[in-house]
């Protein structure tokens, strides 16, 4: 199968060879070991001199594990919102009682640092800002390190939710000053999801003794006392620990500087693509993203019946849209464990099947 | 390794090679198709006819889970604790603002129906009672069947913490009137940890629609609406449920019946070999765990040390004690995937270390 969602993404053979070892005690000696060798590896790859976490859950539950740790109910907070994810980051920290200012740009486009700048100038009570790195309902990623200067320069907290880049572009989490950082394992760490991967900076920690939202299961506290010796507060995902200790190595070994051109090189290839074949694409191109590319269905051409055809006669897996979109956008992930080649050969099946449809759709003026 | 931890516990081969199969797309029709069956198939081993759910977390995240989707803050408790587990779940329940009422009973024993029943008496506004099963940190099991019956006359909700019962050990969820009962996939489902599993009574959903505490990744009303589609509300731990899929299945061709026999089986000879070995067991022998059996290291004789050369010369993995107990415990797990040769091999080279330890040790009167 050629598997071309924006996650999960494909497994690297050595990845899925991990994931069938057998248990191990996951408080004894060997699986210490693994574990620091993994966080240290990750901080690497998260530019962070800082913590780093290992969360048991899916991205969303990272981003949960951010808002409990760094809200109390009636905290002001400015959500920056530039799709879904965003959305879903907002609705989170309102569903713990913070009160949220929604700052929403459409579709498509980046959020203006401009705008922030504004919001949080107009309101000083706004503490903490949340960002969607890259959001990939609409395959556009903002400019983080703008967005950072302008939070931290105004002295927020800054929560990114980074499920869908860290690992695949540049992100600088000390250097830019980003508090909390929430990635899924799923994404481009090549392992199976499950794990929330997330890093807190020393500002991050002192909001955190400060935040009075209830919480247990992912308590920042009882899982950097566990960090350090190479273990977890609650028992672990262990199967998916063995993966990612394999691939964080895989990444180390390529480097980041490769991993990013290499997503680069995917992605304007993939664009090109896409607009040769005529079809529309979703992103602002100035913004537009090196993990997943969004572009419409054309016109007259049933989308849901494109991807299935694309399934049960390719084995070609794309997404759909969601949100207002769901039933008029496509997605295409090439992030993580991707080459040119896979891409080419999801968007020549694609090619095929469009000609198909459009020869036997009623013309449409 | 032989491993004989309480969870993780080892895991079949077939569950092993699933564990290595590649991504699919978790929204696609081949994922809800194995979704569907995997739910069905659990629902027959925790004999319920209600709503099942898949969580992606620990244990500790289903305990978690069953809290904040049943509690509102300032609600009356009562947490009937016989060991470390049962402290935790009353610790969660009090983290989001339940007052928890703690029944405890000694380590080793089983907790007294008829203070359960007299504590319920004595308080009407005691809504909610939590209890574990079996506590892996005493090796004792509750007599449930007994509890439900207090605790449903009486016209309470019963959550159930069967993290390390069901599926070794009789539990039936609806003919007893569990209203909602808490497991790991590590445990009895021979599958690696990441994963909670959830059932839920009606009683349960009614409590659920009044319940306030904040909740958004682990909300039942999310997943339930998930469950009928083959999905999750959020990205869920594929490779683990590629695993659970094939280990229920293993299960229900071994039949229940079976299983709960090769637990006793194998609980039996544990317990009666290492009284032979003139150790003394930690549980009221009427209760004794058909999972895990706990122990106490010879006087003068260093249970790290044991413990260590178990692992170092033996490849035979215990576990230790857990809170007070912590250093002078033994623990050997009997649950999921195991029978008596394998828990032979483990008190084998345990009987070999320790008569070597007494023969080192200062005599000891």
């Amino acid at each position: 199968m050629n598997l071309r969602t924006p996650g999960p993404t494909p497994l690297p053979e050595p990845v899925r060879q991990a994931l069938a070892r057998d248990m191990v005690n996951h408080r004894g000696p060997e699986f210490a070991a693994l574990m620091r060798e993994t966080v240290q590896i990750l901080k690497e790859l998260f530019r962070t001199q800082h913590d780093l976490l290992i969360l048991t859950g899916s991205g969303t539950g990272g981003l949960e594990a951010a808002a409990v740790n760094m809200l109390s109910p009636g905290d002001k907070v400015l959500a920056v919102s530039i799709g879904y994810f965003g959305d879903r980051f907002a609705r989170i920290a309102e569903a713990f009682g913070a009160q949220v200012r929604r700052l929403s740009f459409p579709w498509g486009q980046a959020a203006d640092p401009e705008q922030v700048r504004a919001a949080l100038a107009e309101d000083p009570d706004l503490g903490v800002v949340l960002v969607t790195h890259n959001d990939t309902s609409t395959g556009v990623t903002n400019d983080l390190e703008a967005l950072t200067r302008v939070v931290k320069g105004a002295g927020r907290l800054l929560l990114v939710d980074a499920v869908s880049s860290i690992g695949s572009v540049p992100l600088e989490t000390d250097a830019w000053g980003c508090d909390v950082v929430i990635t899924g394992s799923q994404k481009s760490w090549m392992t199976p999801p499950g794990l929330a991967l997330v890093s807190v900076s020393p500002a991050a920690w002192e909001a955190h003794r400060r935040a009075r939202t209830p919480r247990f299961y992912w308590d920042f506290t009882a899982h950097a006392k566990q960090v350090e010796r190479g273990s977890t507060p609650w028992t672990p995902a262990v199967s998916a620990i063995y993966g990612l200790n394999v691939a964080v190595k895989l990444m180390q070994a390529e480097g980041l500087e490769a991993i990013f051109a290499r997503h680069r090189r995917v992605a304007d290839y993939a664009r090109g693509r896409l607009r040769e074949l005529g079809l529309r694409l979703l992103a602002d191109e100035r913004h537009a993203s090196n993990t997943v590319t969004a572009f419409f269905a054309p016109e007259g051409v049933d989308q849901k019946r494109v991807l299935r055809r694309l399934r049960e006669e390719r084995d070609v897996v794309l997404a759909g849209g969601q949100g207002h979109l769901e039933a008029t956008l496509m997605r295409i992930g090439h992030m993580g464990y991707v080459d040119v080649p896979a891409v080419k050969a999801a968007l020549d099946a694609l090619a095929d099947v469009l000609a198909q449809e459009r020869a036997a759709a009623p013309a449409v003026r």
